[in-house]
């Protein structure tokens, strides 16, 4: 069928499938001759998943990732399910911090995550609890990590020797309920843990919606100490609607280390960002948090099915402490503060296919030489998604 | 069966297959004393596919690279099949220029393709228009790429802000015909671009037929403008005999930059190669530009089959812009001309299994010291091929 | 069933395979105050695996690793099966040296293989004759290879001009018995080949129990000639018993080359390692040198089955040449000498998962500054092992 190449035993116990997911981008900058980016077609996931069940009690997804220079792994971690309530995941996961970052990548309304994301962890690896209570109405994560640099993945060893413990809890209490919030969700995702060390393994490095960095923090400075996230988030599906709202703050000890081996300058500094994304189903499709799933009259030659078109807007801030500056990041290369809103069209000619449209523009709070603002950043990004 | 693992649904819209290629080679330099190679088992290809039609309008094909020290992507791209005259490719496909280049890395006559290959784009990123128009007997392909320094893949993103456009037209006139002449095929491929920058990414290194580097750039050259690439083309086989035969030029302004702010020297520079291969099958299967697909009397141990036999020759020529030396090419590493024949003997015992054995012999113009000739390059290939 | 997506033919004789083994590890280190070890959680292994059956002449296998930076091939090989007592390997494989090595990593006892490993070659890339002899009761396996250093894989390409000669020749004189002595295993490897070159591709690190280095060579050191090495090696299962025991001695000509053409010195050193490793399983299932394959009872959640359990234990030593030091490898970083003793308990739920607690003390002579001893390795390694 539509949903991969899989294989079942008779009494469904034993079930492996072969899936996978493929973005095909191009982008384009506009009005980028002051700074010219580099406009280019990419592959930006290309995902073969191999995912099964093995039994009542085990359950595992593995899934590569073959976009970009070299063999990732994206999701890879096995399930040992000793109840509905309680199911033990140990491998590399999703961090449970960020909302959007939940979302699967072909679900995503746009064809890049907003600024939240930028502040959650991208992939950890570790060990979590995880399970449905109260009829599905109450979502929980409990988990222990290596421990990831804000947006982006953990390495595959911990770089440091701590650890940093997440937990996310997620409402949905009017799930079981066919009236109008039956589509609401809401929540609060927090970790905490010690990090330590310097480099693109323990520091962020925060992106526009264009996907180039216009933040960082200055080579010499190091984590070293506490570092907490917290996340209050929340959706809103109704019908052909979807809304999503969501707010992280990342909070780090610094020290930029003195000259001898005297103190150097000590901070604890909080960066923190939000967005606001709406989306509508134009041919009337029910909007869910795993995107829109299947269109009621698919794409075809000679009866007249045009697939499901969709229409999404958002806005998003993301705040860098003020006190990072200047003496832990570069004013003249680092923004304080990005702002950027995103219009986005997504065509979906068949279950499969999923074609996706966006503009977006940005604009900073410093991040240029002589205290001048970053010049703006305009795109148009789009993307050809095959899923099955 | 023999071609892989496949589900295919009842109505066969949805059919999502795996298949590979594996060629282990084994690799002697003869007469090498003087500058010795090492001689060497590899893995030259390890490429599982994952391949499949979505419904009527998607199918895609995902081809990893095993092969070699990190696992990259061969082919990655998706089909949007409007019609039959008329499908778009989106991903990392083969460039439309070279024909030996288009052919299947298990269905090429010879261990390593000859020497136009080494102009043609190997993979580029981006969309191209294909389709079959009169009844199949013309075929073209028109598309935007990333732009692929010749002989090599493009990179994971555009390297410049350039694009480049290629396109193909491939005449078969008398292909529904029953004559001596339906085996005939004959095109013309061209691409044009500007490429900027310098390295790998950019600029070409190209390799004898022993897969070793005998031209490069000098360090400092810039590629610095437009990049065409033109080739006629042509193939013919007939019952068991098979020929080929291509050309290909490749022209890119360079740049060697100044010392100071000054101009620095400009040329634009033409570098071509061409090659004529033949080949005969003993056992009297089909040639095709597929290769031989299927031994009569396959190999087996009491029914006394023995497979099919193939024997192949070729020349070739590569020859670099006499203009480039000494001041963008150093004559002293770089050679001038290339020339070398090759003839090959492949064994098909089954239609999964090849196995090859290939001679070769290359001749230089320059590339040594003081003005002397590189040392001939003499070469035993041998591979085994399994194909499913 | 619970081994995998799977495809056959009617006849059999066309049999494809997805199949795989993940481990997933937590890794703590013990009293580690003083030089502190990053306890870490890390996928071990990611290993899926594709293999099959293509006609009665052909077989291959395909395991890529996805855990660590990057993918690389595991084993990567073509079987033509001209003969059961005569099967043509090629590829990428298992060098025949290991006894433990040759055990698959889903079976072995522990989470890491013993100190012999760590001499034997990882995998090599090649072409060896094998098959089974007598009834099965002798199995031989002779091939050539690129040469890989002690306990690594070879590099994808021949790093000299010198390939290695291997042979294993293993007993099992009552396997065909229903005897006390049917379980019985004993047998001889050897290889030997010309080594020439410096750095990770030819001379060996060895490693701890707990994967931290403890020995290399200074960075000057050459590998300058003949590497032989040699073990003798058996098993003895019985019921739910086993004990395997092996000895590896690996001898390589060196040379630290003189300051200036003079001679430099040479010397022929001689490294060797063995150990000694039990296993019982508890409830009963019979042990085996391919692991606990199937728990009779698997574990449930109202029938009451716990799965079956396992406990291990091992010493082991490494001892590296005394005239290594101090010329060849500096005392002050590298020990002369590693003893370890492990204990283990394994949990077999079901037949596809494997949860494994390890406890390792390794001893050192040697290896720290002022002619003191490194500091004892405490480790607690456990294991989350899915294979199907």
């Amino acid at each position: 069928n539509d949903k991969g190449l899989s294989a079942r035993s008779p009494d469904s116990q034993y079930d492996i499938k072969l899936r996978g997911t493929a973005q095909a981008d191009a982008r384009f900058f506009l009005d980028d001759d002051a700074a010219p980016q580099n406009d280019t077609f990419l592959w930006r996931r290309i995902r073969p998943s191999l995912e099964g069940s093995l039994g009542p009690l085990v359950a595992f997804r593995l899934t590569p990732e073959f976009a970009g220079d070299g063999t990732t792994i994206v999701d890879a971690y096995v399930d040992v399910k000793f109840d509905p309530a309680a199911t033990l995941r140990v491998g590399k996961v999703k961090g449970p911090i960020g909302l959007e970052r939940l979302q699967s990548a072909s679900g995503i309304a746009f064809v890049e995550r907003g600024f939240p994301t930028e502040l959650a962890p991208n992939r950890d690896i570790g060990a979590q609890l995880q399970g449905d209570l109260a009829k599905a109405s109450v979502n929980y994560t409990v988990g222990v990590y290596n421990g990831a640099p804000d947006g982006r993945d953990s390495s595959t060893t911990n770089p440091d020797d701590d650890f940093e413990l997440a937990a996310r809890v997620f409402f949905e209490p009017f799930k079981n309920a066919a009236n109008a919030w039956s589509g609401l969700g809401f929540g609060m995702a927090a970790s905490s843990g010690d990090k330590r060390g310097s480099g693109n393994n323990v520091l962020p490095r925060y992106r526009t919606p264009g996907q180039l960095q216009f933040f960082n923090y200055r080579g010499a400075v190091l984590a070293d100490g506490k570092h907490t996230r917290w996340s209050p988030q929340a959706y809103y599906y109704r019908n052909a609607f979807g809304l999503l709202a969501e707010y992280i703050e990342s909070e780090q000890e610094l020290l930029l280390p003195g000259d001898g081996d005297g103190g150097g300058t000590r901070a604890e500094l909080a960066n923190s960002a939000w967005q606001l994304a709406g989306s509508w189903v134009l041919t009337g499709e029910d909007a869910s948090f795993r995107g829109v799933v299947k269109p009621d009259n698919p794409f075809g030659f000679g009866d007249g099915g045009w697939g499901a078109f969709e229409v999404a807007a958002r806005y998003g801030e993301l705040d860098i402490d003020t006190a990072a500056f200047p003496v832990f990041a570069d004013p003249a290369t680092a923004a304080a503060r990005a702002a950027s809103w995103g219009l986005g069209l997504n065509w979906y000619p068949s279950s499969n296919l999923k074609l996706v449209l966006n503009h977006t523009r940005t604009r900073f709070d410093g991040g240029a030489a002589d205290g001048a603002d970053r010049d703006d950043e305009k795109t148009v990004f789009t993307r050809v998604q095959v899923a099955f």
